[in-house]
C-alpha cells in the first residue's frame, strides 16, 4: 500500500489554496469555513470504467470530467463550488498516468476556484468518486420542485454532442473525424454551467443538470413540480458538428434522451422572463427556451414544429456493459 | 441502469432526519446549515471489496463499518459528526444484500445522530466510499502537529483485536472459536470514538485515530509535530480475547503495527492530565497512558518493561490481494 500513499504528493500541495480552507489534505479531516448566512450544498457522483467511460479515456479528460459532472450538480442548485473531496481507486500507481489525471483535476479545480480538501487513494478497480461541496446564499437555492403551469423551460446550450460521441465510439458511425474530434471534446471535456446557475438564483422556478438525458431529467422536475411539460424539439440548440454528423429522425435520441453534455435544464416565470434572459446574456450565456410547463402531472408532449414526436421508445444503454477494465 | 435507481429506496425516506438538514435526498444536492461559530470538518474513506475487506464479509457490518471508520477520522479532529454521503458501487442489485447493508449504516448513522443526506449507486466491482462531514467550534479541532516535548501519550482502548481477526482468516490460526468471534465482532463492528474525541477538545495537544497500526499513526503526529516518542507497550490494553488467542512474542505486531481498531492515539500535556482523565472517565472512557512525548524528530523506542524492542520488521499486508471481488 506503500506506493498508494505516495499518490497523495499528487494532491498535497498542489492546485490552488483558498482562504476559507482551514486545514487542507494531511490529517484526519479538512476544516473549512462556510461563510454566515450560507447553506452548505453536498452531492457525490461516482465514474466506474467500463460503466461510465471507456477504458481507453485520455486520463487528463478522466480527471476533468469527475470533477465536471460533480460542480455542474451544484451549479443546478444556483451554489457556488469551493471544495472537493476525491476518493480514486487504482488498479497500479503508474507516474505517468497519475500526472496527467491529477493535472485535469487541478486544471479544472483552478478555473473554478475550487480546492481539493482531501481524499483517499486505494488500490482496485479504475474508479473515481468525487464529493463536491459548495455554498448558496440562505434560501437561495434552486430546487427542483418549484416549476409552475405557465412557466417557461430552457436550456443553457447545445445538447446531443457528447452521446453521438459515445455512440460513434461503440457502433463506429461514419463521422468526419474533425467533427467527432469536437464531439469528442464535448464528452470528454463537459463544462459545468457554474456561472448561469448562479445568475439563475432568485429568477428561475426550478433547474437540473442535464445528466441523464434532457426528457428523463425533466421529468425529474415534473414530478417533483407535480405538473406536466410541452418541448419545442426544433427549438433545442444543437452544435454545428452535431448537425453534420447526424440526420432526420435518428437525431431525436440524441437531442432528447441521452444526456452528458451537463447544460442546465431550468424553468422560469413569466415576469422573470425578460430580466433573466437579459442578466444571461451579459455573462454571454446563450439560454434557449424550448418549451413550457402545462399542467398533467409528469406528462410530456414533445412537437417538432407542429408534428408530435413518439418519445416512448427513446433511450440509451450508455457505454458497453462487456467493456470492463 | 433502472435497476439502480430503485436503491434510493434504501436510503431515501429512512434513517434520521437532522433540523439542520434544509434539503435531503433527491434534487441535485444536499443542503444543510453549518452552525455559526463552528468550522466544517470532512473526511472521505473508500473500502475495495479484497483489499480492505473479505468478499464474504456480512454486508451490513460492511455497512457499518464503511460509516465507523470515517466517523472515526472526524472524532480524531474532536468534530461532531454530523451528515455523511454514500458512494456505493456494486456489481448487481441483490435486494436481501441491499436490505443488510443499508440496515448496517442506518444502525450506526442513527447511533451517533448522523443523517445520509446523499450518494450515488453505480454498477461495477463492489466498492464503497463514504465522505463524511461534521462541525466543530472554531479554532478548537484537535490536528496532528500540537503534540509536545513532555507530553503524555494515551490510547482510548484495546489493541490488536482487529489484526488478529483478519490474520486468523487468512492463516487459519487455532483460535477458540469464542473468541475468535469477539475478535471478529471488533474486525467488523468498530466503534468510532466520536465522544471521547469531542472531549480531548482544548486539552489534548494531539490526535489520531489508529487505522494504520499505532506505530505508523503514531509516526504521523511525531513527523507533523517535529518530535520523537518513547512507548512503553506493556502498558497498551488488550482485550481478554486477545490476551487468550495468542502469546509471547508474536502478539506484538497484532499491538503495535496492525491497525483497523480505531482507537484514537493523542497526547496530552502534564497540566491537563489529570483534569482530561477525569473527564473521559465521567464518559466511561478508560483512556490508558502508554508513553510520552519527547525530543528527537520522528524517532520511536519501544520498551516491554525494561525491555527493548526491535520494532524494525513490523508490518502487514492487510487482507490478501488475490481475494478480488
Amino acid at each position: 500500500m506503500q506506493e498508494f500513499e505516495l499518490i497523495n504528493r499528487y494532491f498535497k500541495g498542489r492546485g490552488i489554496s483558498r482562504r476559507d480552507v482551514n486545514l487542507g489534505i494531511g490529517d484526519d479531516c479538512a476544516l473549512v469555513t462556510v461563510p454566515q448566512n450560507s447553506q452548505l450544498a453536498v452531492t457525490t457522483d461516482t465514474m466506474v470504467c467500463g460503466v461510465h467511460f471507456f477504458e481507453d479515456m485520455s486520463p487528463r479528460a478522466l480527471g476533468h470530467r469527475a470533477i465536471a459532472v460533480n460542480l455542474s450538480d451544484l451549479a443546478a442548485m444556483g451554489a457556488e463550488p469551493a471544495w472537493v473531496s476525491v476518493a480514486l481507486t487504482l488498479p497500479h500507481a503508474d507516474v505517468q498516468w497519475l500526472e496527467e489525471f491529477t493535472a485535469g483535476m487541478h486544471e479544472i479545480a483552478e478555473y473554478f476556484n475550487v480546492q481539493i480538501i482531501g481524499g483517499d487513494t486505494t488500490q482496485g478497480p479504475l474508479t473515481v468518486t468525487v464529493c463536491a461541496k459548495g455554498t448558496v446564499p440562505e434560501g437561495k437555492a434552486i430546487t427542483r420542485s418549484g416549476a409552475k403551469t405557465g412557466d417557461w423551460i430552457y436550456v443553457t446550450g447545445p445538447l446531443g454532442d457528447a452521446g453521438l460521441a459515445v455512440e460513434a465510439r461503440k457502433q463506429h458511425l461514419d463521422i468526419d473525424p474533425e467533427w467527432l474530434k469536437k464531439l469528442t471534446h464535448k464528452l470528454e471535456y463537459p463544462t459545468p454551467r457554474v456561472a448561469a446557475g448562479q445568475v439563475l438564483r432568485g429568477y428561475a422556478s426550478a433547474a437540473i443538470d442535464i445528466s441523464d438525458g434532457l426528457l428523463a431529467d425533466l421529468e425529474h422536475i415534473l414530478e417533483m413540480s407535480q405538473v406536466g411539460a410541452t418541448i419545442q424539439a426544433d427549438k433545442i440548440p444543437t452544435t454545428e458538428a452535431f448537425r453534420q454528423s447526424i440526420e432526420g429522425e435518428a437525431k431525436w435520441p440524441y437531442i432528447l434522451a441521452y444526456g452528458d453534455d451537463y447544460e442546465l435544464l431550468y424553468t422560469v416565470p413569466e415576469n422573470h422572463k425578460a430580466m433573466l434572459d437579459n442578466k444571461l446574456n451579459q455573462y454571454g450565456i446563450d439560454a434557449v427556451c424550448i418549451g413550457q410547463i402545462r399542467g398533467g402531472e409528469g406528462k410530456i408532449d414533445v412537437f417538432d414544429g407542429e408534428h408530435k414526436l413518439d418519445i416512448s421508445a427513446m433511450g440509451f444503454e450508455h457505454f458497453a456493459e462487456d467493456e470492463a477494465c
